[in-house]
């Protein structure tokens, strides 16, 4: 039987959801728990992607399959029971034998979170800090410019694969909170590579920082160059929220 | 030269302010901070009180002596870059000699956040997480009667010294963010004893449960006796939120 969960996890000390060797990550822990609960089994799952260290989920996905019998309640709670404090499963449901976490995803939705306000040790993991004013209108109007279907290249991690780099941000937004000195950045998109939204938003900070005009950021993605002279944004600002099939 | 700053932790990873033998303490960053600014000499820290384990301080207090000469910024600076992140100092001023953070404290406030919504992990140490829905019109009625001058012996750790009592609560009460399914409780006194709000906040998830009626917290101060049957609300809630004199 095939199960579909979604679950949550504080990135912050893991590093990154993908296995990796004598390091501490999502994947491991919760393919440590299905293993125990599926008879001592090695039981891999599929997650609907990867995120990078330090970097959070609201709504991930992951699909694997089970050869006990088990009702869903009792999945997710042997699930939270045997992961830890910093992952928590939501709920599971059964899917089709055929269906793929990955390969079927429609939409995802991220999150990044920059605090203009006074720094909050409490939150040092789950927002990022810039220590000095932004210019919001500047950067609501280039983030605009990011929608549509484009080839993100200038905005990808310089080790990645570079075979195609076209995708579609179906919502790229922007809402300022005055009164938290929050800035929210919002995307919907069919995937996004690796560091794509870390580096758009570097780049969008830039754009704050009044160190390019609004418009600029057409040229940026028409360069198809990453050496473009703005920073990769911190990963404890940026949140999975949500993926859809 | 007597100095007051007013600086923020993070309580989850901290064994509490007060310094303790083998434990890392807040006390202690601080003080070994000092060591480091103050020529290499032991320079005690004052603070207006302490708190438990894995409670969180937004604008705590404390007062220090330093032998040399340092403007009030580069101080805050160097505080801040030898102390840990779980530590931010926000800022400091010139005090007379004869000022005392504990002893001159003419109120302070404390928040305790429930959320009764989703688990997240990412907030894990930072709000409790109450499984079920509390009856929030009962104890926003119960709140009330803990406010003004009453001996709170009821409401103290067992542990404690209970020559006196009786304190004052300036104002006690309890708002409540639907969207958000969060509690915060808030209250300003001119003191409070170990595991006061804990206990108070423990007595009013009772009253949450609709296992007393609102009106029973008048009984259970009168009381004088902790033994009532509720418990201790867990630290991670609870913020010191600010002091003033």
């Amino acid at each position: 039987m095939r199960y579909l969960i979604t679950f949550s996890y504080d990135g912050s000390s893991f590093a990154g959801y993908q296995r990796q060797p004598n390091l501490r990550t999502v994947q491991e822990e919760l393919e440590k728990a299905l293993y125990k609960i599926n008879n001592n089994q090695l039981t891999p799952i599929c997650a609907s992607g990867r995120t990078d260290k330090g970097v959070h989920a609201l709504r991930a996905k992951a699909h694997f399959d089970l050869d006990i019998s088990i009702t869903l309640s009792k999945l997710v709670r042997a699930l939270n029971s045997y992961t830890p404090p910093d992952i928590h499963v939501r709920d599971a449901i059964i899917v089709p034998g055929d269906f793929h976490a990955r390969f079927l995803v429609k939409e995802k939705e991220y999150r990044y979170y920059i605090s203009m306000g006074n720094f909050q040790p409490m939150l040092r993991n789950y927002v990022f800090y810039c220590p000095y004013y932004l210019n919001v209108a500047a950067m609501k109007k280039a983030i605009k410019y990011l929608k549509g279907v484009h080839d993100f290249r200038s905005f990808v991690s310089e080790n990645k694969d570079k075979s195609n780099c076209v995708r579609e941000i179906i919502d790229a937004k922007l809402n300022y909170d005055a009164n938290q000195q929050l800035l929210t950045f919002i995307f919907r998109g069919n995937g996004f590579m690796k560091y794509q939204i870390r580096n758009m938003v570097g780049y969008l900070i830039r754009v704050g920082e009044n160190k390019d005009k609004p418009e600029v950021i057409k040229e940026v993605l028409a360069s198809k160059n990453r050496n473009q002279g703005f920073k990769t944004a911190p990963p404890e600002g940026l949140y999975l929220i949500d993926v859809s099939y």
